[in-house]
């Protein structure tokens, strides 16, 4: 049976050490978040994921969900025992305002707990994770009196969210919806249509479901231009409220999966169920795009949680498990073998895990501490800089976490040999449940389009010209740091690869748009790879400086830091170069076979 | 549903244009293989892999294998049937000798029809496979009459074949295994000990199983060099040869695992088990490395199987799923929308899978050519140079086409987006399935070991030196060609990586073992980037000829050759710097972290 422990000690080196977070305690919400309460938050958190979700990991995957006759959707066992656990303590709430039951404690810490129940429970989390997008939506979007309804029975989590976009005949296209949505006289809509791969589309966990739902009016103009967003509650509430008659909105059958068995996915069939339009009409794809970008760094953050868990598990096996000898000769010459730990191959393995695992959760919170900034200062600059990193780094955060975590499980179940492909270890599912994170919320292709297309040259590039200001002044400032000069040079020729690719677009992909296209996916774990090696770079820099002060309580864990940091920069910021090659290969000859010949 | 064509035609073409097949009508059973038998060999192999195999894929992975209170294992619906066909058409003795009842054709024919079975049924495949294995072991080493008893059943396909080597403490470090065999006064011994992992332990397709087992004879030393290889029937044989009494050796429990649903996974219980001595005692382990070193090529082909399954059905997809618009304009205009194959990223995506396929199966032929050759000429210089090939490729094709052909599966199922996830559309199974390849038979780290440890040093270098001469001979000897020379610096570029990096090994390895284990599977990937270029050139090579010769009946196939040719070159040839970057990074930050850390 796998294990996981919640990383809080990193959490706190990278809060404290290298994000100077009560730096920022100006912030509203952020005086609360005293260092005390943090720990006590971490711990609570760290324990519930521990004790509470990870034992039913397996047994929900096993168990899976289970639709009856009447539509109606049975949870695995426990998970409805942890959701009140989880409800009755607040967690929902964590990061909501406070107007509308919130706790309004810092973004940050909310994205903390998220990668610990990622690790812990994938598909659990998913659960509450989707009321926390829509919560974002309508918070964004919707009416006063919406907001009013919904929030606080969200907050609470009496209520759970949906989002329904998919429909059998598109995902990625949402121009081409054909639900439709009817006028009633009463200031309501009647919605038809069906949904497809609908997560938490039905389940017992609440007492009611807000599925925010994309439809066309009727009339309105093709394509995405056309597309409004309605809220349709399961149970429509009454004038208390209260859920009151059923909605005409129902489960049709829940898919069969490779993995997150334990959460429905549900094709829902809208038969004139009752909606009420969100924001504006014919903008419901602006409006679901807060929740899709809400929801784009979570997933970026599971696959950093199966990362981490599968991680721990394979490192933990590879201690214990005896089988041959060290290259070098018997490291365990009492035993009958040495521990496999023993082995470069191993070791190797389990370090480029480790080093993507740590600097993944950096640029997490980082990007998570901008958010922050970008929706809580006064300080209109810092908004407008916070919100440029955001937007940049959600495709990055979603496309190269969500690859490189699935591949790090792969590589974590190979550690264990046989026993990583049956299911009694634990490994496989972590695999399975990695996998969907590549695909839901945009496709990674998708991702690394949006990345090339939009946010690059978005307000004349600059967000992207900030983030090279600021790795370019990392390595200025930095240049004299005799600790640091073995990761700088590696950094620099990154960031050298990185701004020869952008400019590489600029040249040649204004003309062909192909170039883009063609280069893109590279280009995203490019900016990923240089992005994930500064962050090591100022870890490293932290590292040092608390070993430098002589006051470190933990020396080993610091060092640990500084070798992890090396490793990345000897063994992963070289990739940049090919995929600077790649880019610049352009998209001729990719374009160049007819369709019929694949 | 997923559907399989086997590439009939791609095959032909390696044959007569690449690897000049017929030029080997010499060797024994190379005579009979004429092209009109090789026609039609291919023809009903890819029938019965297209007709047969494929359509039960799906079924036996929902279905899986059962066992029953009594022990008894049940195969899923139409495995049995699809058996039935397959032995009464003569195909697994296809190039077993014609003295025990083989048709005595080439190895590089039965390789083909491997590669068909394990993309059309992987689970199914490998019942089969193992026989073939089972027989190679025993044709080797065992004694004239085990020979006549076993081989004309296991070629008939009456019996069935398997390898006992894992037990729960030990699967690579074989020399902790501790099942044991007590000479009885007859000449056989008594076997008792627990095997695990025994893939078609116990099944309901043949009339008898032949359980080749590993185990240490009482008072046997320490280690591998105690460790003997039994053969031990499921029934023992009567005196007619014919299945008799039930041997005491049992399938305790089947192991639920991520895949390969259809073929039973066992826990073997051997409580006394009558077994019989194969070749030398305590030199069990070289003989069962015979089946192993086969079974590891199999291996490799399994993984280029469902690489090439899982590109055919996301090309497929890719050609007929409307979503979005092409980056340059509509391409489509009459419909709502272009095929998602005008997409650059979904074009680079494939062409990366079709261009390892094709390479790769270029690998695997000209190997098992080798192999043909090794053990059928009259040459001896032609059959040692063919030999340290066979040795030098099986880890790198091992390695090399189960890691890529799993990524492979992971990319095209990530094509579908959605309906890659569920299991409806099949894609997932070809992940979950493609997925144990990279473990069986030798962990993949086991692969780049070997490669590095024995195979590169053995005979002074004989191997490798051989195999760089041969690619610098074809540089050489083309480097007027003017359609290569786009093709001829990256392969060039590729060779001179691969040389540094031996060489690397050479002076910093051999007084420190780890820096061979730290760059070792960086090292057999960029082995097998340079091998598959090097296969890339000479079929770019046979098709620009095939295309100047005006004879050509099919410009556009010769064509796309040339494209994908390119594409390799231009995207993949690239990694071998990274590849050198990370060996020449050696071990030192690797070992540098004390166990306790991890």
């Amino acid at each position: 049976m796998p294990s996981y422990t919640a990383p809080v000690k990193d959490v706190t080196f990278l809060l404290n050490d290298v994000l100077d977070f009560q730096r920022h305690g100006n912030l509203p919400g952020f005086g609360d978040a005293t260092p005390d309460l943090i720990e006590a938050i971490l711990g609570e958190g760290a324990r519930f994921c521990e004790e509470v979700l990870a034992p039913i990991n397996v047994s929900g995957d096993r168990e899976g969900c289970t639709r009856h006759d009447d539509g109606s959707v049975t949870t695995p066992s426990g998970f409805k025992e942890a959701y009140r656990t989880y409800t009755e303590n607040g967690w929902i709430a964590l990061s909501m305002p406070e107007e509308f039951g919130g706790q309004g404690l810092p973004t940050t810490l909310n994205t903390i707990i998220q990668e610990f129940m990622s690790a812990a429970n994938l598909a659990w989390g998913m659960y509450p994770g989707l009321s926390q997008g829509a919560a974002a939506a309508l918070l964004e979007h919707a009416s006063q009196e919406q907001k009013e309804l919904y929030l606080p029975k969200l907050a609470s989590g009496d209520w759970s969210g949906t989002m329904n976009l998919t429909e059998p005949h598109c995902g990625t296209d949402l121009g081409l919806i054909k639900t439709k949505a009817v006028p009633q006289a009463d200031g309501s809509y009647k919605i038809t249509g069906q949904k497809i791969f609908i997560s938490a589309g039905e389940h017992d966990l609440t007492s009611n479901i807000v599925h925010l739902v994309l439809a066309r009016i009727e009339g309105a103009p093709e394509g995405t231009k056309g597309i409004s967003l309605f809220v349709a509650p399961k149970f429509l509430p009454d004038a208390n409220g209260e859920p009151g008659e059923r909605n005409a909105v129902s489960c049709g059958s829940l898919e069969e999966k490779m993995g997150i068995h334990g959460n429905a996915t549900c094709v829902m069939n809208y038969d004139g169920a009752t909606g009420w339009l969100v924001g504006e009409e014919n903008r419901g794809l602006a409006a679901m795009f807060v929740m899709m970008n809400e929801a784009r760094l979570a997933v970026g953050v599971q696959g950093l949680g199966q990362s981490e868990v599968a991680y721990q598990n394979a490192a933990a096996y590879a201690r214990e498990r005896l089988q041959g000898r060290a290259l070098s000769g018997p490291q365990n010459p009492g035993g009958k073998a040495d521990p496999i730990i023993v082995h470069p191959d191993v070791r190797r393995t389990l370090m480029s895990i480790r080093a993507f695992n740590e600097a993944a959760r950096g640029l997490v919170l980082w990007t998570a501490l901008q958010s922050d900034i970008a929706h809580r200062s006064d300080d209109e600059a810092a908004r407008q800089a916070a919100d440029d990193h955001m937007g940049l780094m959600t495709p990055v955060i979603k496309g190269v976490l969500t690859d490189v975590g699935f591949d790090n499980a792969v590589a974590a179940q190979q550690m264990l040999g046989g026993h990583g492909y049956i299911e009694e270890w634990g490994m496989s599912q972590f695999v399975r449940d990695a996998r969907i994170a590549m695909i839901y919320e945009g496709a990674n292709g998708i991702q690394a389009l949006d990345l090339v297309g939009r946010k690059l040259p978005k307000n004349g590039g600059r967000a992207v010209m900030a983030f090279f200001n600021e790795v370019g002044s990392f390595l200025k400032d930095n240049k004299d740091e005799a600790t640091l000069a073995p990761l700088l040079g590696p950094l620099k020729a990154g960031l050298d690869d990185l701004q020869t690719a952008t400019m590489w677009f600029m040249n040649n992909a204004m003309a062909k748009p192909d170039n883009a296209g063609a280069g893109s996916t590279d280009y995203m774990h490019l900016f990923g790879t240089v992005a994930l090696g500064y962050m090591w770079a100022r870890m490293a820099k932290a590292a040092a400086a608390a070993l430098a002060s002589g006051e470190a309580s933990d020396a080993a864990f610091l060092e640990t830091k500084l070798t992890l940091a090396k490793h990345f920069m000897e063994r992963h910021m070289p990739e940049t170069a090919l995929r600077l090659a790649r880019v610049s290969a352009g998209a001729e000859t990719i374009m160049g076979l007819d369709a019929e010949a694949f």
